[in-house]
């Protein structure tokens, strides 16, 4: 079959042999989406081989059990073991021995076909189009910001960063409620924001101190910086990102300022699919261009592009 | 009256003006405690000019409300103005303009006479002695670690540090009957702890993502590297202790492995006091040395060894 494949940070197309499905699903591939955790791997983020990507909606082609064959799915990408003690505490997506679609040692889904355990897969309801549910994955990751915090309807909470994950992040915080600023740097992402009523703020109007909930969605010391100066004390800081190496951090304001720093990563799918399927969110806004897997590496150069959204490939 | 006074990390036995009460409370010191903080400032971490301590046990000599007169009393050291966004929201700790005895903008507790504002006096009920009332305010900010955090009784629970806010952290932390273990450096440490039945693990022997909680009691880069070795996913790691300047750390394994920071500062007087008076807890274990006022300077110097625990002093 045909795919992208990433190797020492070089991304080529390849004809390579179609996964075997034994034990798990072979699921053809519908539509993909690029992320920014893509971009990174192609960076050297994280030296992986193989064939790239994450986001996706396909069908089952094969399975073990029959009555998969022929619907439409979403995968969740963190292959669990089930024995470790992440995997019997209640924590898959933190197996010790997990493998990650496209990430870490499992081939992903920039191709024509993909493999998954069927414990990973979600059925994608009808009302959701592919456009649509090629955006669980990244859904999912905003709500587990809702997932790991408590966002009351009176909080100010601010969002830095309104690209691929924030345009996310953004349209599923404001169904708190909660009365949301978003620091936006480019015109497209404010315009998407704006016409859904979602509030922008410069980043010079950034109040110092005013903020319960900060979401930092940048990856950048920048971003973390003006993360810092609007959170309250007491406050909670999401650090909601692909960060590339280290930061330097002043521990002795997170002390005296009683900072609750959070990293937060992927999140639970069906909350995602709900949401998709009763329309309360729109992803399919950030859809910026799309691509047969023939032009992938063009697909790539696209997404690349400061202040891109969502670039989806069909194969 | 003679005093402590500390200018551009000089620190020298002084002559200095009894301070006016004006409103506050004016308190006869009977005893003082050096701690970490302390030692921090004539290092430079905070550019103080005064008169430094904050740890004190002492009698209201002079006050507004009459019936404070004679009273045994510990204060809380943030004077807070009542009426800025932290203190209408119940976070006085965090007063935007706050003055801190002994550290920001209000005379300490090294000397014959301090002045605090009748609201963060705490009455010291007769059953607690001058020497362990000293240690109401450590103790405090030892219990603010549970006023964060729920602690479960089953959570494995890592603190890394054992000093003069490790030993209390350590007392406090295994009244919660969590499965708790102690990284300690010295050998008089290490007794202290042995002797309340509590148990240490040597740095070594300290396990990758084992402990539901951590708490950094040690304010240096290693500690805290020891502190994310040991820390599960979605672990809570608690930063309690006086840091200085920046830290470089990985935010992307924050962001993989989903971790809490928690920054953890000032704590309950009250808390402290019933776990004293009821002799749940015993600082008084940690004394090493008690010093007049005029022998302050090699009172500083004593505290200042490794290892050393907690140093008094008597006006």
């Amino acid at each position: 079959m045909k795919a992208l494949w990433l190797e020492k940070t070089q991304i080529s197309l390849m004809d390579v042999p179609q996964p075997t499905s034994s034990g798990e699903a072979l699921i053809k591939i519908r539509k993909a989406g690029i992320c920014g955790t893509d971009l990174e791997l192609v960076k050297g983020y994280y030296p992986f081989t193989g064939i790239p990507g994450h986001e996706f909606v396909g069908e089952v082609i094969e399975s073990p059990v029959p009555k998969w064959i022929g619907k439409r799915v979403v995968g969740e990408i963190n292959a669990a073991c089930g024995a470790c003690e992440q995997c019997r505490s209640g924590r898959p997506t933190h197996c010790e021995a997990r493998t990650v679609l496209g990430i870490i040692n499992r081939d992903g889904v920039f191709a024509e076909y993909t493999a998954l355990p069927l414990e990973n897969l979600h059925l994608v309801p009808d009302e959701v189009s592919d456009e649509a549910a090629v955006f669980t994955e990244p859904l999912a990751a905003a709500l587990e910001i809702q997932q790991q915090v408590q966002i009351r309807p009176e909080d100010r909470v601010l969002l830095i960063g309104a690209g691929r994950l924030g345009q996310l992040i953004a349209q599923t915080l404001v169904l708190t409620g909660c009365d949301l600023r978003v620091v936006a740097r480019h015109p497209h992402q404010k315009s998407l924001l704006a016409g859904r009523g979602i509030r922008l703020i410069d980043e010079g109007d950034v109040q110092h101190w005013r903020y319960d909930l900060v979401v930092e969605a940048t990856g950048s010391p920048s971003g973390f910086e003006l993360a810092r100066k609007a959170l309250r004390p007491r406050g909670v800081l999401v650090l909601k990102s692909t960060y590339k190496g280290d930061m330097t951090v002043n521990f002795s304001s997170i002390v005296v300022d009683e900072i609750h720093l959070i990293g937060s990563r992927c999140g639970p799918f069906e909350p995602a699919l709900r949401l998709l399927a009763n329309r309360q969110v729109d992803p399919t806004l950030l859809i910026a261009g799309e691509y047969k897997l023939g032009e992938g590496l063009k697909a790539f150069k696209d997404a690349e592009k400061t202040g891109m959204l969502k670039v989806l490939i069909t194969p």
